[in-house]
């Protein structure tokens, strides 16, 4: 997994250089620098691993002290702390121990709103829709145009409800307000058209949006996470793959475009007769799949297609949403004239679930439900981040931070160009390959592709920044001269 | 929604009638019986219900009022206070602001562990293994012979994951420990074979397993929670349908099971040869069904079909585990000479997940993973349910009252022998069905089946019973003399 490496690359340098120069300061509580004391991980993580692992087969990297982490530094037990760049996976908004999260669970009204979890969708609470509308559905934060939410427990479930409300609303339009019949009621208790009609969902080759039955279809971007696990033969479109720096190969990009847009034409059409696609998905960045971005003018043309066809257009904002790329959503850069139909979220959005347009709510209740409809106490805990990033103008934050980061990169690429490639991101989803394996020494381990990625928090500062791009321009400097 | 009825049977009961005898008494902090003083929903549920209603279509009952509500008793919004026998759904485990829960979310250090939210399977925290250890894995909570868990967020994901782990075994099993073939990796990243290979989960008529694309194929209860999503053409084996008393009917019901076992040995037969049957999931007891019970001898009997073919059980605990049944698991009832291979987990447990014997452990890791991985603060409430569990003696408890109302319930029965039937629990998990539509004209609502399910939660007591068994009198009586 690479979100762990660069982790590592900030620890492995800062273990044998002394820091060299240190612009602005620390936030409150946090160290100047990361420290590292032990080989990682250290022994008391392998000790505890080592028992752990007899129960459970996962792919922990060592255990947190997470009394100890603070900021954009997280603790280890073997006294160990990080420069932490990829914040769990990417889910922590406002780093280790914020202020205002402490506070929202401090409360004891809100302890209480955590100890009777209701099931949302049949006794909430009386604060649970202005939660909703204070959080979800405030202006500067719901998608336009997209003034429906459904809650859910996680991010794949997030996208399981979103394609089923496609699904239904393909079925309703086919068929044309008429009621269920009894063929219908009875053969879907069975699996089994036409209750159970044949249709599909179209994805994208690299993308990734969960691990259930049908999330796990959708996702195209790491073999061991689909072998061996039966799937549906729904279409697969390729994904534009772009040569960098984007200026010098505009015209070749723009023809990836046109070949992977032909592609998703062609698919709609040949699964037209067998498997009707009823709902594109696609990530605003593929993340998992290594921050591949599409041009803005892919997804205008995307999303064209999907008006002409009336296929709705599910956007996977999991990973990219929640200020993550300098604006809430990332689809704001994309300037689209008209909103997509579905927005999937999560991740640093602490809660998760999809917005979508009123036209997709079902006629009936129930049809897309789940027992809990996610979880209140992850509302208050979002209501606190939003309340953040915007009394410290975070947003603009991260797009100058972000910014200042990429453009050191770039410099870094220029002078190290065998060693880094590629570099590109929006605000703090920012990427850069390595060219070959030797490079990737200084990792903790390779997953079969070459990009490292970086996913620092909300809070994450210039002064941050130089202490990582003066750690990995000592590492690359190390591995050019050998 | 059944799960409703009963609430409104209660309260409708409360409004009009003065409560004859009162034996033991309220817990602390309760009132003595429920009151309701409006219309249920009353005219600010409706009031923000209609405005809600724009933003999400969920299927709300009323809102609750969380901060007031106590032990037994729901309280919502218009002043009206419920006697709770269904506790959400079934998944409280302590009632309404527990002691032991506000006391686990008070504590400075718990809120550091849900402010920190880790990723559990890459860096959880140092007390993540021991509190497994405390709580899912203490001998007297962990199934026999199951000393593996996967923790999940939820209850289709727990489902999801565990068909995930059943496939990769069976694919194992067949490679005869072979590596993946390259054709294979690069299948699985297109959903095709042999990466991805036709196999099938056998489920049964009735099931319920969750709400996810994998979880929905598996289950077979209400047509309006399947209509219009495509599926899975998986082998679907019946279930036995029992006649009611079981003392009457011991024939013909050991009939039943040996009919629907038939059907599961032809079923496997059937589908050998174009999409194998990986693993058999069942409910301990179906819920969602209509709480329809299998004896023990036909867990036992599908144990031994499961054996002799080499196929995974996966018993499905989700409703039932945690105590429901004055047990921690239901299927201690049926006592199998060996455990079941996989036991999933989830509402009355808190955290959700499964337990598996080692052999189902993947070889290579993040085979069977998620981004989270649960929630470390379900396993911190759960530890205070089963510490209040073992303090109290609740399994205890609930077998003595469980077994109370089941027979209390059957002299009305005999009483009202027109008006109710097949009374019939386990524990807490009691139902019993109401024969023609008319007795149902007390409820909120029907669903298409007869049946009315009782899931008070573990600190119901006798007192608690006596309310409900008199109001459920003198609405029987009125119906009867109508």
């Amino acid at each position: 997994m690479l979100y762990k490496s660069i982790l590592y690359f900030v620890q492995k340098g800062a273990k044998s250089r002394q820091l060299h120069h240190m612009p602005k300061a620390p936030l409150p509580g946090e160290p100047a620098k990361p420290c590292t004391l032990t080989e990682i991980p250290g022994p008391k993580s392998e000790a505890l691993l080592n028992e752990f692992s007899k129960i459970q087969q996962v792919d922990i990297q060592y255990f947190g002290d997470y009394q100890r982490s603070i900021g954009n530094y997280l603790a280890d037990i073997d006294g160990n702390v990080f420069l932490d760049m990829f914040m769990q996976v990417s889910t922590l908004a406002l780093g280790y121990n914020h202020r205002s999260i402490l506070g929202v669970l401090s409360c004891g009204g809100n302890q209480r709103v955590i100890a009777n979890r209701p099931a949302l969708g049949l006794f909430p609470g009386l604060e649970w829709p202005r939660k909703i509308q204070n959080t979800l559905l405030q202006p500067c934060v719901a998608p336009k145009g997209l003034p429906c939410v459904f809650t859910a427990m996680c991010a794949a479930c997030s996208t399981e409800h979103a394609i089923q409300m496609a699904f239904i609303k393909y079925a309703e339009k086919r068929r044309c307000g008429k009621d269920f019949t009894d063929e219908e009621k009875k053969s879907a208790l069975f699996n089994k058209p036409p209750g159970c009609p044949k249709l599909s969902i179209l994805s994208f080759e690299g993308g990734f949006h969960g691990r259930t039955f049908g999330a796990l279809a959708l996702s195209h971007y790491r073999y061991i996470t689909k072998v061996d696990v039966p799937s549906l033969p729904w279409p697969i479109a390729p994904y534009p793959h772009y040569l960098y720096p984007l200026n010098q190969y505009e015209k070749e990009n723009k023809q990836e475009d046109v070949r992977c847009l032909e592609q998703v034409e062609e698919l709609i059409e040949q699964y037209e007769k067998t498997m009707p696609v009823a709902g594109i998905i696609v990530e605003a960045i593929q993340c998992e799949g290594g921050d591949r971005h599409a041009s803005p003018d892919f997804f205008l043309q995307l999303q064209e297609i999907c008006k002409k066809r009336s296929i709705p257009l599910i956007l996977d904002e999991i990973q990219t949403g929640g200020g993550a790329t300098g604006r809430i959503w990332a689809h704001e850069y994309f300037e689209l004239n008209i909103p997509p139909d579905i927005v999937t979220f999560s991740y640093k959005m602490q809660a998760s679930g999809f917005y979508h347009s009123p036209e997709y709510m079902p006629k009936q209740p129930c049809r897309v439900f789940n027992v809990w409809m996610g979880d209140p106490i992850k509302i208050l805990l979002l209501e606190a981040v939003l309340k953040t990033i915007e009394a410290e103008d975070l947003l603009t934050h991260v797009c100058y931070v972000g910014n200042y980061l990429l453009c050191q990169l770039n410099t870094l690429q220029h002078e190290f160009s065998d060693l880094i490639s590629s570099v590109r991101g929006r605000g703090f989803i920012i990427a850069f390959d390595t060219p070959c394996k030797d490079t990737r020494s200084v990792q903790v381990s390779g997953n079969g592709t070459k990009t490292i990625r970086l996913r620092p928090c909300l809070i994450f500062g210039e002064y941050h920044a130089d202490i990582f791009l003066e750690i990995l321009r000592d590492c690359l400097q190390e591995l050019a001269e050998n």
